[in-house]
């Protein structure tokens, strides 16, 4: 059984959102955000205090993007996994580093700098440094989507779940405004798969199950 | 024929260095740092403006770790590569996305506000922060080497060109300093190499060949 440490609309939402895309068996484990500040004990789980945590036997993962490409891989050869042999399978390694490294890396200075930190220490001009630095990378989704509907190999794959946690992230840090027509219009799109309204489902009920609050505590440090 | 588009020790260097070690035949093509404030014909190449830019045919690649991953598994499945019915191909995968998302960017932040901006818009606590948060994730490299010498599978992969890549960015920003005895060895390990060699040398003949400039044109926003 796969268990996935998770925090509310965290990074950890993209495994989430693809074990519901792969219709995997999972135990869901809610954490407060920041777990490491609120919740010390999760160190006992993953020393580094970071979510996603995936647990699959012997295998414990971190990174989320890895996530994504590991179950894919294992669980969806050619389907949401792009295979070494087709002719995409750069560019969906391209995506799904993208994802993380450069499309949601720099939102979270903007989600620490503009919100979660208090009095000085907030940073606004760091926090407009990386608004303009995300939304200037995000020009490559823009342009590879004037001729697909998706990112690569010409069908849904895990990279589009890695790159749509980015585009979530930037609809909660209100972001999302400055999106161009044809990504909202894919943002759109993913949103509306049944496996990511499923992520959205669970993670609420699970929440409400484990007592866990849907809001990060205040003066946290992403 | 492989083209790399690189700056002298710009995260590029990974595809470099593992250029080297496939032994593959690959054209070396230079740039001033930051190529797209004082070379801006290179936004033809790559209009996000970022290096590396690898193009293998109809393929090109912008993600350093990504790169990695495919030259790995296109030229040397099981070696350099872990494939993924190995055992240890989740961790494999961890590695890499954890070298760039999670002990670059961070490091990009020193660089950027503790070196690189002017005046006003240095931001000694931003680099601070960024410091301790690259510190504290470097644990993982720690508690991996404690039981064998590179990261994953039992042997020398991607993965430790990729996190060797951050690594050596350390040492430019002064943070080597701080490594472990454990990781100062690793880290000497990769550095003995005769390919990581080799992608030294060849990016210094290359930038003298080529009449780039060794070091990054000020007040530059990486």
């Amino acid at each position: 059984m796969i268990t996935l440490h998770h925090c509310v609309s965290a990074r950890s939402f993209r495994p989430l959102w693809l074990l519901e895309e792969l219709g995997l068996p999972y135990e869901l484990r809610m954490w407060p955000f920041p777990p490491r500040a609120v919740a010390r004990h999760y160190l006992e789980e993953n020393p580094l205090g970071t979510v996603p945590l995936l647990v699959d036997g012997h295998v414990r993962l971190t990174e989320s993007a890895a996530i994504c490409q590991y179950l894919a891989a294992r669980h969806s050869p050619g389907e949401l996994d792009v295979t070494v042999d087709e002719a995409h399978f750069g560019a969906y390694l391209n995506w799904l580093h993208m994802s993380d490294a450069t499309l949601t890396f720099p939102q979270t200075l903007v989600l620490r700098y503009r919100h979660f930190e208090i009095g000085e220490r907030l940073q606004p001009q760091v926090a407009e440094d990386y608004e303009r630095w995300f939304l200037a990378r995000l020009r490559a989704v823009e342009s590879t989507l004037a001729t697909a509907d998706f990112l690569c190999a010409m069908r849904f794959t895990a990279a589009d779940v890695a790159v749509g946690y980015a585009l979530l992230l930037a609809e909660h840090l209100g972001l999302a405004e400055q999106f161009t027509p044809r990504i909202q219009a894919y943002w759109s799109r993913l949103q509306d798969r049944p496996a990511f309204q499923r992520a959205i489902a669970r993670q609420l009920q699970a929440a409400h199950e484990q007592a866990v609050p849907l809001t990060p505590a205040p003066d946290i440090r992403p």
